[in-house]
């Protein structure tokens, strides 16, 4: 199993910001949405970073109710990780569990097609090994 | 696998906030502890409901700066679903999915001795199907 999987299961969709939009103008963007990151779109709709909620709750603690004005650009992650669709899955879960992050766009060629997420990832994974066992099993009960 | 196990593993840490705390002051203890969720405790501390980091956001998303002052009770789960101990791992799991929310509190005698999160589940149930899976390819191999 890859990423190609997950991307067909879930849908490619891409939920995108620009650096100068506030942040509470992405705290919308994920509640109306009901997801956990939105991708920042930079100059030629270039990856220009990521933000999470939990980026969003740091910058509430850190600057109180100022927090709110400050353009996404300032607080996203710049470095953002990202993946291909070749990738497999338990490749990117060490890739996320190690790296910290629950997030993942996806690359096709330069270009970003979607976005993984560690729950996205998980349910896969899982799916993955139950069946692996489950086929070792019948082997066993047939052998 | 069960409960007790994710506990043992990662130890029984609780951050708790009071009803009429400020959700600014919730996001304050949700940044330095690194979590995704709180505890509210009210009067004898009897567990009253559950804060998470999307609460936070959707809160910030509907009323803007107003939200930092908005004491924690109005905006915290009250339903809050627990566990015990000896519930299995997979089952938390699927109930978990299921209501979608992430974080579990666990009682003992009706107190509170923890808390565990969808990714604390997640990272026993892959091990504990990934140990499946080898146990059934060595019974293969000596078979």
């Amino acid at each position: 199993m890859n990423v190609k999987a997950i991307l067909a299961a879930k849908g490619g969709d891409i939920y995108s910001i620009e650096p100068n939009a506030t942040l509470a103008a992405a705290a919308k963007l994920l509640s109306t949405h009901r997801i956990g990151a939105v991708v920042i779109l930079g100059a030629g709709g270039r990856l220009a970073g990521i933000l999470s909620e939990r980026d969003i709750v740091r910058a509430v603690s850190e600057f109180g109710a100022d927090a709110l004005t400050i353009p996404v650009g300032q607080v996203m992650t710049r470095n953002v990780m990202t993946c291909v669709e070749d990738d497999s899955i338990a490749d990117i879960m060490e890739r996320m569990t190690a790296g910290k992050f629950r997030h993942l766009p996806v690359l096709l060629d330069g270009k970003m097609i979607g976005v993984v997420s560690i729950g996205d990832v998980v349910k896969e994974r899982v799916g993955e090994i139950e069946h692996d066992a489950e086929a070792l099993r019948e082997y066993i009960q047939t052998a």
